[in-house]
Protein backbone atom coordinates (compact mmCIF):
# COMPACT_ATOMS: atom_id res chain seq x y z
CA UNK A 1 0.00 0.00 0.00
CA UNK A 2 1.52 3.33 -0.62
CA UNK A 3 1.47 6.31 1.49
CA UNK A 4 -1.57 7.90 0.05
CA UNK A 5 -3.68 4.54 0.51
CA UNK A 6 -2.62 4.18 3.78
CA UNK A 7 -3.58 8.04 4.92
CA UNK A 8 -7.26 7.35 2.98
CA UNK A 9 -8.02 3.50 4.24
CA UNK A 10 -7.41 5.22 8.13
CA UNK A 11 -10.17 7.99 7.41
CA UNK A 12 -12.54 5.77 5.80
CA UNK A 13 -12.69 4.22 9.15
CA UNK A 14 -14.25 7.21 10.40
CA UNK A 15 -17.17 7.06 8.51
CA UNK A 16 -20.66 5.44 10.42
CA UNK A 17 -23.09 4.01 9.28
CA UNK A 18 -25.95 6.37 8.10
CA UNK A 19 -23.91 9.20 7.74
CA UNK A 20 -23.54 12.01 5.27
CA UNK A 21 -20.54 11.83 3.44
CA UNK A 22 -18.29 14.31 1.34
CA UNK A 23 -15.99 12.92 -0.80
CA UNK A 24 -12.94 15.20 -2.20
CA UNK A 25 -10.99 15.00 -5.37
CA UNK A 26 -7.89 13.92 -6.61
CA UNK A 27 -5.61 11.13 -6.63
CA UNK A 28 -5.92 10.02 -2.73
CA UNK A 29 -9.38 10.99 -2.27
CA UNK A 30 -9.50 8.14 -5.27
CA UNK A 31 -8.58 5.51 -2.51
CA UNK A 32 -10.82 6.92 0.38
CA UNK A 33 -13.67 6.75 -1.91
CA UNK A 34 -12.34 3.51 -3.25
CA UNK A 35 -12.27 1.89 0.48
CA UNK A 36 -15.73 3.32 1.42
CA UNK A 37 -17.07 1.27 -1.26
CA UNK A 38 -15.51 -1.90 0.02
CA UNK A 39 -16.87 -0.76 3.54
CA UNK A 40 -19.93 -0.77 1.49
CA UNK A 41 -19.99 -4.11 0.28
CA UNK A 42 -18.48 -5.82 3.26
CA UNK A 43 -19.97 -4.40 6.03
CA UNK A 44 -22.93 -3.47 4.37
CA UNK A 45 -22.62 0.29 5.07
CA UNK A 46 -25.31 3.04 4.93
CA UNK A 47 -24.25 6.46 3.50
CA UNK A 48 -24.99 9.31 0.90
CA UNK A 49 -21.99 10.96 -0.84
CA UNK A 50 -21.67 14.27 -1.67
CA UNK A 51 -19.20 14.59 -4.37
CA UNK A 52 -16.83 17.70 -5.33
CA UNK A 53 -16.38 17.38 -8.70
CA UNK A 54 -17.71 14.88 -11.90
CA UNK A 55 -14.88 12.64 -11.74
CA UNK A 56 -15.73 11.91 -7.89
CA UNK A 57 -19.32 11.40 -9.36
CA UNK A 58 -18.50 8.90 -12.29
CA UNK A 59 -16.52 6.60 -9.52
CA UNK A 60 -18.52 7.23 -6.51
CA UNK A 61 -21.77 6.09 -8.91
CA UNK A 62 -19.93 3.07 -10.52
CA UNK A 63 -18.97 2.06 -6.78
CA UNK A 64 -22.86 2.02 -6.30
CA UNK A 65 -22.83 4.89 -4.15
CA UNK A 66 -25.88 7.50 -3.53
CA UNK A 67 -25.21 10.60 -4.64
CA UNK A 68 -27.03 14.18 -3.26
CA UNK A 69 -26.07 17.60 -4.18
CA UNK A 70 -24.99 20.40 -1.75
CA UNK A 71 -28.27 21.91 -2.45
CA UNK A 72 -30.11 18.68 -1.26
CA UNK A 73 -28.98 18.36 2.14
CA UNK A 74 -28.91 20.59 5.34
CA UNK A 75 -24.98 19.67 6.26
CA UNK A 76 -22.75 17.14 5.78
CA UNK A 77 -21.68 14.64 8.86
CA UNK A 78 -17.53 14.47 7.51
CA UNK A 79 -16.11 15.39 4.49
CA UNK A 80 -12.46 13.48 3.45
CA UNK A 81 -10.55 15.62 0.99
CA UNK A 82 -6.95 15.27 -0.46
CA UNK A 83 -4.59 18.70 0.41
CA UNK A 84 -1.80 19.80 -2.14
CA UNK A 85 0.47 20.97 0.74
CA UNK A 86 -0.40 21.20 4.36
CA UNK A 87 1.58 24.17 7.09
CA UNK A 88 2.41 23.19 10.65
CA UNK A 89 -1.01 25.49 11.31
CA UNK A 90 -3.02 22.86 9.41
CA UNK A 91 -3.28 25.73 6.73
CA UNK A 92 -3.16 24.36 2.91
CA UNK A 93 -3.27 24.02 -0.63
CA UNK A 94 -6.03 22.68 -2.42
CA UNK A 95 -6.61 22.73 -6.20
CA UNK A 96 -4.18 20.79 -8.25
CA UNK A 97 -7.00 18.94 -9.56
CA UNK A 98 -8.77 22.02 -10.20
CA UNK A 99 -12.12 21.19 -8.09
CA UNK A 100 -11.10 23.69 -5.15
CA UNK A 101 -14.56 25.72 -5.82
CA UNK A 102 -16.72 22.88 -4.99
CA UNK A 103 -14.37 21.10 -2.66
CA UNK A 104 -14.76 24.74 -0.51
CA UNK A 105 -18.35 24.64 -0.45
CA UNK A 106 -18.59 21.39 0.57
CA UNK A 107 -15.93 21.55 3.35
CA UNK A 108 -18.11 25.09 3.97
CA UNK A 109 -21.22 23.14 5.17
CA UNK A 110 -19.59 19.81 6.42
CA UNK A 111 -19.50 19.19 10.82
CA UNK A 112 -16.13 17.46 10.40
CA UNK A 113 -13.66 18.10 7.54
CA UNK A 114 -10.47 15.56 7.28
CA UNK A 115 -7.60 15.86 5.36
CA UNK A 116 -5.78 12.63 3.64
CA UNK A 117 -2.23 13.52 2.44
CA UNK A 118 1.17 11.23 2.10
CA UNK A 119 3.68 13.13 4.48
CA UNK A 120 5.67 14.62 1.33
CA UNK A 121 2.45 17.14 1.79
CA UNK A 122 3.70 18.44 4.84
CA UNK A 123 5.54 21.80 4.55
CA UNK A 124 6.90 24.56 6.80
CA UNK A 125 5.34 27.35 4.39
CA UNK A 126 3.01 26.84 1.81
CA UNK A 127 3.54 27.68 -2.07
CA UNK A 128 6.54 25.69 -3.45
CA UNK A 129 3.02 24.16 -5.11
CA UNK A 130 1.42 26.46 -7.30
CA UNK A 131 -1.43 28.70 -5.44
CA UNK A 132 -4.64 28.02 -7.80
CA UNK A 133 -7.07 31.31 -8.24
CA UNK A 134 -10.53 30.37 -10.01
CA UNK A 135 -11.46 33.68 -11.53
CA UNK A 136 -14.22 34.96 -13.89
CA UNK A 137 -13.31 34.91 -17.27
CA UNK A 138 -14.80 38.04 -17.94
CA UNK A 139 -11.56 40.58 -16.90
CA UNK A 140 -9.54 37.43 -16.24
CA UNK A 141 -6.52 38.84 -18.02
CA UNK A 142 -6.44 41.92 -15.95
CA UNK A 143 -6.45 39.83 -12.64
CA UNK A 144 -3.40 38.33 -14.32
CA UNK A 145 -1.80 41.33 -15.23
CA UNK A 146 -2.29 42.65 -11.74
CA UNK A 147 -1.14 39.35 -10.39
CA UNK A 148 1.99 39.90 -12.59
CA UNK A 149 2.35 43.42 -10.62
CA UNK A 150 2.15 41.66 -7.13
CA UNK A 151 4.97 39.23 -7.87
CA UNK A 152 2.71 35.65 -8.08
CA UNK A 153 4.11 34.24 -11.09
CA UNK A 154 1.22 33.66 -12.50
CA UNK A 155 0.46 30.92 -15.15
CA UNK A 156 -2.61 30.32 -16.89
CA UNK A 157 -3.75 26.75 -15.85
CA UNK A 158 -4.39 24.87 -19.21
CA UNK A 159 -5.49 21.17 -20.81
CA UNK A 160 -3.18 18.64 -21.77
CA UNK A 161 -4.26 20.14 -25.92
CA UNK A 162 -2.84 23.47 -24.80
CA UNK A 163 -6.25 24.96 -24.48
CA UNK A 164 -7.30 26.79 -21.33
CA UNK A 165 -8.56 24.73 -18.65
CA UNK A 166 -12.38 25.47 -17.38
CA UNK A 167 -13.61 24.16 -14.29
CA UNK A 168 -16.60 22.74 -13.51
CA UNK A 169 -18.63 26.27 -12.50
CA UNK A 170 -17.42 27.46 -16.23
CA UNK A 171 -14.29 29.62 -14.63
CA UNK A 172 -10.62 29.60 -15.55
CA UNK A 173 -7.90 28.81 -13.21
CA UNK A 174 -4.45 31.19 -12.33
CA UNK A 175 -1.68 29.03 -10.78
CA UNK A 176 0.47 31.43 -8.68
CA UNK A 177 3.86 30.40 -8.02
CA UNK A 178 5.10 32.24 -5.00
CA UNK A 179 7.40 29.75 -3.38
CA UNK A 180 6.97 31.07 -0.16
CA UNK A 181 3.64 32.19 1.01
CA UNK A 182 4.94 34.27 4.47
CA UNK A 183 1.50 35.10 5.49
CA UNK A 184 -1.53 32.86 4.09
CA UNK A 185 -4.10 33.99 5.99
CA UNK A 186 -3.23 37.57 4.78
CA UNK A 187 -3.11 36.54 1.44
CA UNK A 188 -6.42 34.73 1.50
CA UNK A 189 -7.63 37.87 2.65
CA UNK A 190 -6.83 39.97 -0.09
CA UNK A 191 -7.28 37.49 -2.59
CA UNK A 192 -11.09 37.34 -1.10
CA UNK A 193 -11.80 40.95 -2.19
CA UNK A 194 -10.75 41.07 -5.12
CA UNK A 195 -13.56 41.41 -7.83
CA UNK A 196 -14.02 38.09 -10.49
CA UNK A 197 -11.76 35.92 -7.61
CA UNK A 198 -14.63 33.25 -7.77
CA UNK A 199 -12.57 31.34 -4.98
CA UNK A 200 -8.98 30.83 -4.06
CA UNK A 201 -6.56 27.30 -3.38
CA UNK A 202 -6.03 28.94 0.16
CA UNK A 203 -7.59 26.60 2.77
CA UNK A 204 -7.87 28.85 6.14
CA UNK A 205 -8.97 27.12 9.70
CA UNK A 206 -10.97 24.84 8.22
CA UNK A 207 -9.60 21.33 8.58
CA UNK A 208 -10.48 19.11 11.99
CA UNK A 209 -7.76 16.86 11.79
CA UNK A 210 -5.30 15.69 9.26
CA UNK A 211 -4.03 11.91 8.43
CA UNK A 212 -0.96 11.70 7.73
CA UNK A 213 0.53 8.21 5.90
CA UNK A 214 4.09 7.90 7.11
CA UNK A 215 6.52 5.31 6.32
CA UNK A 216 7.72 5.19 9.38
CA UNK A 217 4.34 5.07 11.88
CA UNK A 218 1.90 4.34 9.05
CA UNK A 219 -1.32 6.09 9.05
CA UNK A 220 -0.71 9.37 11.58
CA UNK A 221 -4.02 11.81 12.96
CA UNK A 222 -3.10 15.33 13.55
CA UNK A 223 -6.13 17.28 15.56
CA UNK A 224 -6.13 20.59 14.17
CA UNK A 225 -7.16 23.35 17.07
CA UNK A 226 -7.57 26.25 14.47
CA UNK A 227 -10.46 25.70 12.96
CA UNK A 228 -13.64 28.20 12.68
CA UNK A 229 -16.74 28.21 15.21
CA UNK B 1 -36.94 64.88 -21.39
CA UNK B 2 -36.88 62.73 -18.11
CA UNK B 3 -34.68 63.29 -14.80
CA UNK B 4 -32.47 59.41 -15.69
CA UNK B 5 -31.80 61.21 -19.73
CA UNK B 6 -31.30 64.45 -18.42
CA UNK B 7 -28.29 62.69 -15.82
CA UNK B 8 -26.97 60.59 -18.78
CA UNK B 9 -26.68 63.56 -21.00
CA UNK B 10 -24.81 65.07 -18.66
CA UNK B 11 -22.15 62.32 -18.38
CA UNK B 12 -22.04 61.62 -21.82
CA UNK B 13 -20.24 65.57 -22.01
CA UNK B 14 -17.55 64.06 -20.02
CA UNK B 15 -16.35 61.98 -22.50
CA UNK B 16 -13.55 63.12 -24.77
CA UNK B 17 -12.09 61.84 -28.16
CA UNK B 18 -10.04 58.88 -27.94
CA UNK B 19 -11.18 57.59 -24.68
CA UNK B 20 -11.73 54.17 -23.82
CA UNK B 21 -15.19 54.05 -22.28
CA UNK B 22 -17.24 51.79 -19.75
CA UNK B 23 -20.71 51.07 -20.77
CA UNK B 24 -23.41 50.75 -17.98
CA UNK B 25 -26.44 48.59 -18.33
CA UNK B 26 -29.56 49.36 -17.21
CA UNK B 27 -32.38 52.19 -18.11
CA UNK B 28 -30.42 55.18 -17.29
CA UNK B 29 -27.46 53.84 -19.16
CA UNK B 30 -29.20 53.35 -21.76
CA UNK B 31 -29.50 56.87 -22.41
CA UNK B 32 -25.96 57.10 -21.61
CA UNK B 33 -25.27 55.17 -24.31
CA UNK B 34 -27.75 56.66 -27.21
CA UNK B 35 -26.05 59.92 -26.45
CA UNK B 36 -22.96 58.93 -26.78
CA UNK B 37 -23.68 57.14 -30.68
CA UNK B 38 -25.57 60.64 -31.34
CA UNK B 39 -22.04 62.75 -30.45
CA UNK B 40 -20.23 59.77 -32.54
CA UNK B 41 -22.53 60.55 -35.92
CA UNK B 42 -22.91 65.12 -34.73
CA UNK B 43 -19.22 65.68 -33.82
CA UNK B 44 -16.98 62.34 -35.13
CA UNK B 45 -16.05 61.66 -32.07
CA UNK B 46 -14.02 58.87 -31.69
CA UNK B 47 -14.17 56.27 -28.71
CA UNK B 48 -13.79 52.48 -28.02
CA UNK B 49 -16.48 51.10 -25.94
CA UNK B 50 -16.25 48.27 -22.95
CA UNK B 51 -19.38 46.71 -22.19
CA UNK B 52 -20.87 44.93 -19.02
CA UNK B 53 -23.10 42.99 -20.52
CA UNK B 54 -24.94 41.27 -23.84
CA UNK B 55 -27.95 44.26 -23.59
CA UNK B 56 -25.48 46.87 -23.82
CA UNK B 57 -23.35 45.14 -26.36
CA UNK B 58 -26.37 45.11 -29.11
CA UNK B 59 -27.64 48.66 -28.37
CA UNK B 60 -23.77 49.56 -29.18
CA UNK B 61 -23.18 47.84 -32.26
CA UNK B 62 -26.44 48.73 -33.50
CA UNK B 63 -25.06 52.75 -32.54
CA UNK B 64 -21.63 51.68 -34.82
CA UNK B 65 -19.77 51.93 -31.46
CA UNK B 66 -16.63 49.96 -31.74
CA UNK B 67 -16.07 47.27 -28.91
CA UNK B 68 -13.25 45.58 -26.89
CA UNK B 69 -13.31 43.42 -23.99
CA UNK B 70 -12.23 44.57 -20.60
CA UNK B 71 -9.74 41.68 -21.53
CA UNK B 72 -8.37 43.38 -24.78
CA UNK B 73 -7.89 46.97 -22.88
CA UNK B 74 -5.29 47.63 -20.01
CA UNK B 75 -7.53 49.97 -18.24
CA UNK B 76 -10.83 52.05 -19.25
CA UNK B 77 -10.55 55.78 -19.06
CA UNK B 78 -13.75 56.67 -18.01
CA UNK B 79 -17.21 54.36 -17.09
CA UNK B 80 -20.63 55.46 -16.81
CA UNK B 81 -23.63 53.53 -15.36
CA UNK B 82 -26.59 53.90 -13.28
CA UNK B 83 -27.11 52.32 -9.51
CA UNK B 84 -29.97 50.99 -8.23
CA UNK B 85 -29.75 53.16 -4.65
CA UNK B 86 -27.19 55.74 -3.40
CA UNK B 87 -26.44 57.03 0.09
CA UNK B 88 -24.68 60.19 1.11
CA UNK B 89 -21.42 58.68 1.60
CA UNK B 90 -21.17 57.32 -1.92
CA UNK B 91 -22.29 54.00 -1.47
CA UNK B 92 -24.75 52.32 -3.62
CA UNK B 93 -26.43 49.21 -4.83
CA UNK B 94 -26.29 48.26 -7.88
CA UNK B 95 -27.73 44.99 -9.74
CA UNK B 96 -31.22 45.12 -10.32
CA UNK B 97 -30.58 44.40 -14.04
CA UNK B 98 -28.85 41.65 -13.00
CA UNK B 99 -25.19 42.80 -14.54
CA UNK B 100 -23.53 43.53 -11.47
CA UNK B 101 -20.50 41.27 -12.06
CA UNK B 102 -19.59 42.44 -15.33
CA UNK B 103 -20.40 46.05 -13.97
CA UNK B 104 -18.13 45.61 -10.91
CA UNK B 105 -15.30 43.86 -12.82
CA UNK B 106 -14.92 46.73 -15.27
CA UNK B 107 -15.53 49.65 -12.99
CA UNK B 108 -12.15 48.14 -10.90
CA UNK B 109 -10.48 49.16 -13.99
CA UNK B 110 -11.77 52.50 -14.71
CA UNK B 111 -9.34 55.67 -14.09
CA UNK B 112 -13.08 57.31 -13.57
CA UNK B 113 -16.15 55.73 -12.51
CA UNK B 114 -19.47 57.72 -12.39
CA UNK B 115 -23.06 57.31 -11.38
CA UNK B 116 -25.89 58.58 -13.02
CA UNK B 117 -28.56 58.93 -11.19
CA UNK B 118 -32.74 60.27 -11.22
CA UNK B 119 -33.15 62.13 -7.97
CA UNK B 120 -35.12 59.06 -6.63
CA UNK B 121 -31.82 56.91 -5.98
CA UNK B 122 -30.79 58.97 -3.69
CA UNK B 123 -31.11 57.29 0.04
CA UNK B 124 -30.28 58.27 3.49
CA UNK B 125 -29.86 54.18 4.23
CA UNK B 126 -29.32 51.72 1.05
CA UNK B 127 -31.21 48.48 1.63
CA UNK B 128 -34.98 49.76 0.39
CA UNK B 129 -33.86 48.01 -3.05
CA UNK B 130 -32.78 44.37 -2.74
CA UNK B 131 -29.28 43.82 -2.74
CA UNK B 132 -28.70 41.63 -5.34
CA UNK B 133 -25.67 38.94 -4.41
CA UNK B 134 -24.43 36.50 -7.33
CA UNK B 135 -23.49 33.14 -6.07
CA UNK B 136 -22.64 30.18 -7.88
CA UNK B 137 -25.39 27.28 -8.40
CA UNK B 138 -23.50 24.65 -6.64
CA UNK B 139 -24.53 25.09 -2.85
CA UNK B 140 -26.36 28.03 -3.52
CA UNK B 141 -29.72 26.26 -1.77
CA UNK B 142 -26.92 26.46 1.70
CA UNK B 143 -26.30 30.15 1.21
CA UNK B 144 -29.86 30.44 0.81
CA UNK B 145 -30.79 28.98 4.00
CA UNK B 146 -27.54 31.18 5.62
CA UNK B 147 -29.28 34.42 4.64
CA UNK B 148 -32.71 33.50 6.02
CA UNK B 149 -31.02 32.64 9.62
CA UNK B 150 -29.11 35.79 8.77
CA UNK B 151 -32.53 37.27 8.49
CA UNK B 152 -31.42 38.96 5.54
CA UNK B 153 -35.11 38.09 3.62
CA UNK B 154 -33.63 36.30 0.47
CA UNK B 155 -35.40 35.19 -2.76
CA UNK B 156 -34.36 33.79 -5.96
CA UNK B 157 -34.37 35.93 -8.80
CA UNK B 158 -36.66 34.31 -10.96
CA UNK B 159 -37.24 35.23 -15.37
CA UNK B 160 -40.64 36.45 -16.14
CA UNK B 161 -41.60 32.64 -16.63
CA UNK B 162 -40.74 32.04 -13.30
CA UNK B 163 -37.30 29.71 -13.56
CA UNK B 164 -34.51 31.02 -12.19
CA UNK B 165 -32.84 33.88 -13.51
CA UNK B 166 -28.89 32.96 -14.90
CA UNK B 167 -26.38 35.92 -15.53
CA UNK B 168 -24.10 36.26 -17.89
CA UNK B 169 -21.22 34.41 -16.09
CA UNK B 170 -23.53 31.53 -15.32
CA UNK B 171 -24.10 32.40 -11.71
CA UNK B 172 -27.99 32.76 -9.95
CA UNK B 173 -28.54 35.74 -8.20
CA UNK B 174 -30.26 36.34 -4.51
CA UNK B 175 -32.14 39.34 -3.49
CA UNK B 176 -31.73 39.83 -0.06
CA UNK B 177 -34.79 42.52 1.33
CA UNK B 178 -33.09 44.04 4.23
CA UNK B 179 -34.74 47.15 3.87
CA UNK B 180 -32.26 49.20 6.26
CA UNK B 181 -28.78 48.50 5.89
CA UNK B 182 -27.06 49.96 8.80
CA UNK B 183 -23.48 49.08 8.06
CA UNK B 184 -22.67 48.27 4.63
CA UNK B 185 -18.67 48.39 4.77
CA UNK B 186 -19.07 45.28 6.98
CA UNK B 187 -21.58 43.66 5.03
CA UNK B 188 -19.80 44.34 1.64
CA UNK B 189 -16.82 42.56 3.34
CA UNK B 190 -18.24 39.69 5.54
CA UNK B 191 -19.97 38.83 2.02
CA UNK B 192 -16.67 39.19 0.20
CA UNK B 193 -15.54 36.13 2.53
CA UNK B 194 -18.36 33.99 1.88
CA UNK B 195 -17.51 30.71 -0.29
CA UNK B 196 -19.67 30.60 -3.60
CA UNK B 197 -20.61 34.62 -3.49
CA UNK B 198 -18.88 35.46 -6.35
CA UNK B 199 -20.11 39.22 -6.10
CA UNK B 200 -22.51 41.14 -4.09
CA UNK B 201 -24.46 44.83 -5.26
CA UNK B 202 -22.28 46.85 -2.95
CA UNK B 203 -20.53 49.29 -4.29
CA UNK B 204 -17.83 50.44 -1.89
CA UNK B 205 -15.79 53.72 -2.37
CA UNK B 206 -15.91 53.02 -5.92
CA UNK B 207 -17.09 55.77 -7.59
CA UNK B 208 -15.95 59.13 -8.27
CA UNK B 209 -18.73 61.74 -9.40
CA UNK B 210 -22.16 61.05 -8.72
CA UNK B 211 -24.75 62.70 -11.41
CA UNK B 212 -28.29 63.40 -10.46
CA UNK B 213 -30.80 64.21 -12.77
CA UNK B 214 -33.30 66.70 -10.73
CA UNK B 215 -36.28 68.19 -11.00
CA UNK B 216 -35.47 71.60 -9.69
CA UNK B 217 -31.80 72.28 -10.93
CA UNK B 218 -31.36 69.79 -13.87
CA UNK B 219 -27.93 67.51 -13.61
CA UNK B 220 -26.05 67.90 -10.52
CA UNK B 221 -22.76 66.77 -10.35
CA UNK B 222 -21.64 65.47 -6.94
CA UNK B 223 -18.27 64.45 -6.19
CA UNK B 224 -17.53 61.57 -4.58
CA UNK B 225 -14.33 61.65 -1.87
CA UNK B 226 -14.57 58.17 -0.35
CA UNK B 227 -12.93 56.55 -3.77
CA UNK B 228 -10.14 54.16 -2.65
CA UNK B 229 -6.82 54.66 -4.53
Amino acid sequence: MNLKEIAARKAAEFVEDGMIVGLGTGSTAYYFVEALGERMKKEGLNIVGVTTSHATAKQAEALGIPLKSINEVASVDLTVDGADEVDRNGQGIKGGGGALLYEKVVATYSKTYVWIIDESKEKEYLGAFPLPIEVVPYGSERLFQLFVEKGMEPTWRKTEDGKLFVTDGGHFIIDCHMDKIQDPITLANELDHLTGVVEHGLFINMVNAIVVGTERDGAVVVQNTNKHK
